[in-house]
């Protein structure tokens, strides 16, 4: 955590992203009415969201279309800037529900391979129908280089199309 | 650095999936507007659920208190009954909500802990926060252990109660 913290310090064109995934007890809200929580989590109601990163592979392979993981935290105010663009952005919703499988994530999962520089919010990992995180599919920022922000909305865009070129399944 | 830790100790080993949960596709609808997914799909709106299997052991950990994994299927008559009688028993609502983690999935882990005597749905297994898959509490059906129908409603209360009596932690 320290070393995070001064890595954050050292870079002087660092991307603004939050160092870690979300606390437990955090969305436990004082009693009263509680508005549902909804997969989309704001990041696109009318697309389909997985809930697991297992459902979101068997449907990968399944439909043989690329996987579109997000990680991000509801209290990280960059996470939430990137996830306004990427909500009003119309030509980001109608590809990633027409081309892609999406899941979003406030939690790390258990395989390393979907955080291949760093567990940080906002940051995008394309994973490949044949099982394969694409590293490859990077933004702009060279110590975090998953990470998006707003501004960079027309390099998501270019990295779906990209991820849209599937790799060769060897099987 | 804790959670850190805390996720080598989690046992999930290479994604594989299940064909007896949900097929792909069928959450598609034709074009038009959707309603967004609820991470509770009817299971009770005013709880606040877990949305992966990674994320409530660590809430299970971290607040100490039992886990209650929902195994169910959205086109399942036998499960649409059992949320029903879930969702509307005020007292076990108010249980679930003030002392238990709760996750409902329509889709297999790859942990086969949660599949004691194998995957149907509706299944409900308890997991202990010293991540023990707690096999001793089941339903009253010897072929489907960990089955329960709407008339079980009062077995599934006592059920909870027994998950309540935690497991000495070893550590």
């Amino acid at each position: 955590m320290i070393r995070g913290l001064l890595s954050v310090l050292l870079v002087v064109v660092a991307v603004s992203v939050c160092p870690a995934m979300a606390k437990p007890g955090k969305n436990i809200p004082s009693r009263g009415k509680r508005i549902p929580q909804t997969l989309s989590r704001g990041w696109g109601d009318q697309l389909i969201w997985a809930q697991t990163y297992e459902e979101a592979l068997y449907w990968a392979r399944a439909q043989n279309k690329p996987l579109m993981v997000i990680f991000h935290l509801e209290d990280c105010p960059h996470s939430a800037a990137m996830k306004k663009a990427f909500a009003e952005e119309k030509n980001i919703q109608k590809i990633a529900d027409e081309d892609f499988i999406v899941l979003n994530l406030v939690y790390e999962t258990t395989d390393k391979h979907l955080s291949p520089d760093g567990q940080y919010v906002p940051r995008i990992i394309f994973v490949d129908p044949s099982m394969t995180v694409r590293a490859d599919i990077t933004g702009r920022y060279s110590n975090r280089m998953y990470a998006y922000e707003p501004s960079d909305i027309k390099l998501l865009l270019s990295n779906m199309e990209k991820a849209k070129q599937l790799l060769k399944t060897e099987l």
